[in-house]
């Protein structure tokens, strides 16, 4: 039996939205026709955005795209501001969209450094500011309310990657524009949206979804989408499931000299862990732990074909033989207690031989 | 019971293809985790790619997008090469991705005036010609081979947009990219793919697929489009179930002082019908045709929202007034005869009752 620990990767699709989508496929016709067919696909499309917005509790727009990547894209591209600011610690999808986007740097702890934020802003003609609610490498939350304030007294648009956020905590309040991803709560992939609060803010392009989208629309997957956001619970899992990682992994990890990324994080949040095993390889304990039964990572998928350091680690300063030996531990909707325990036992005995190797 | 004719619009998802998606929303996994649920995935995708260049008969790359629309996009504006021309006739998706391109006249057959191409190849470095295999207003089909020859002999690229022939007929030898959507031949939407000769053909972003797109894959997608791909048969519909509107419908347009384009076209191709009746605007048609249980169209959806006319009559020099009077119907791979039969009824019906108020 596996244990799938890499729930920020991907999460396995629920079975509520894996019903929608499939009742969704049912519903081919294309949305944009105006026979019945058409009419029906519509509706259902309307109805899928509706719930949608309704279980974030986000009574503004809502753009399906193809996932967090495309909403990211268009949001940076399009919104009606000037110049564009984006925290170091952003998603690979949010920096390569833009390579020439200014950089706002974090403190070791992974915050965004307020003051930084507060001068890079300041006398900017409506800045467009890109932070991201949860990191996905290290679990960090961002202070969005006090971001929110720099960035309005500035008169700017903040536009907030609630990618890792979205379904396990409220959306935060004042973002001007949020990016979502479907397969990161339970949905299907291949779709996605991009909340803005305002289309004023936001430069169309043609095509559908009101003209801001070219593209048929994803019936299924928007149905899907909306299907997995309803099933969200909260909290998103019983914090009962995650004990054993601070009652039983921490004090294993201060005792064989490990480290717990969380400990020296301005704001963890519970289902994504950083650990360092002494004495071993980031990528040697992935190796470990895969052939013992567990799905854990490195860093983020969608980097995780190269072999380049972290940049999220990188720009919080922390150095870089530390940094080899983290990994990455994530929790999901389907993620039980003794899955969680069994990782810690495993990660325990590891530490404890790889240190006896060592020794 | 209604009767569907709008599969260029999008054509019912096929029932191989409903279930390989299903399938693959089991396959959950990040295809880019290195751990063995994202190996297995990465191996499921790689199938899929396998398989659908396979059914293609295209022994080159496939990048898996979310559609015929971005693939337009990223062709266009990734193609290594110098000036864009686009054929006046494009889609839409084509067109509004790079507005300044050059537009490529057509002749009032629909044909792409190849004197006109041959000219303005001629002395640029590396043009970028797009061409559509099939309008999707017409069904109109384009001389590839002479086109791929003009492009060539320039030393150009040629994008060809296949989203109206893929699956019903072979891919154009010579190209050197292609535009697919798999819900235009029974697959899912939200999927679609860009096939490029040579990767050094295209610029790359970063991200997935080798570098070319970002975004975590969507497997249950890509899935399903080979397993539609894989269902098509060849011929892709009997040519028993069109027989009637050759037979019996031909005739009648032609008695009641109607107009079949088809008459008029270069090279009609048999899935695509635009015929315009007397007296009567194409939106009434529409209208009553959807009463009477038809599902039928005026031009493509994705502009059926806007109330202007359509482009692509525009270009081929057709008079607005006839114009107007056109609707087009599309047969797929669910089309009947006796479905087809009844159409022709009804228009036949429909017509001389249009005459009668007329007269």
């Amino acid at each position: 039996m596996r244990i799938y620990l890499d729930h920020a990767a991907t999460t396995p699709i629920r079975p509520e939205a894996a019903a929608a989508v499939a009742e969704g496929m049912g519903k081919w016709a294309n949305p944009s026709s105006p026979h019945a067919e058409g009419r029906a696909a519509r509706a259902a499309l309307e109805d899928a955005r509706a719930r949608t917005a309704a279980s974030l509790g986000w009574p503004h727009e809502l753009i399906f795209t193809s996932g967090a990547s495309e909403s990211a894209a268009m949001a940076l591209a399009r919104a009606k501001g000037g110049a564009r600011l984006v925290s170091a610690v952003e998603h690979d999808s949010v920096l390569q969209a833009l390579p020439d986007a200014e950089i706002l740097p974090v403190r070791p702890d992974g915050a965004l450094d307020l003051d930084v934020l507060e001068e890079a802003v300041d006398g900017r003609e409506r800045p467009v500011v890109a932070v991201q609610a949860i990191n996905s490498e290290t679990g960090n939350g961002q202070d969005l309310d006090a971001i929110v304030r720099i960035v309005h007294s500035a008169d700017g648009l903040l536009l907030v990657d609630a990618a890792q956020s979205a379904g396990k905590f409220a959306l935060p309040a004042g973002a001007d524009m949020v990016i979502l991803s479907a397969h990161k709560f339970g949905g299907p992939p291949g779709v996605g949206a991009l909340l803005v609060k305002d289309f004023a803010m936001l430069a169309p392009s043609s095509g559908q979804e009101r003209g801001y989208r070219r593209g048929t629309e994803n019936l299924p997957g928007a149905l899907g989408l909306a299907a997995a956001l309803e099933a969200c619970s909260a909290p998103y899992l019983d914090p009962a499931v995650l004990e054993p990682i601070t009652e039983r992994l921490a004090p294993a990890i201060a005792r064989l000299g490990g480290m717990r990324l969380a400990d020296r994080l301005a704001a963890p949040t519970p289902y994504i862990e950083a650990i360092a095993m002494p004495d071993m390889s980031g990528s040697a304990q992935l190796m470990c732990f895969d052939m013992a039964g567990f799905a854990v990572s490195q860093g983020s998928a969608c980097s995780s074909g190269s072999l380049k350091r972290s940049h999220v680690l990188q720009a919080m300063g922390l150095d870089d033989e530390l940094a080899s030996r983290i990994i990455r531990v994530s929790f999901g909707w389907s993620t039980t207690r003794e899955e969680v325990e069994r990782f810690c036992d495993s990660w325990i005995a590891l530490a404890e031989g790889s240190g006896a190797r060592a020794a």
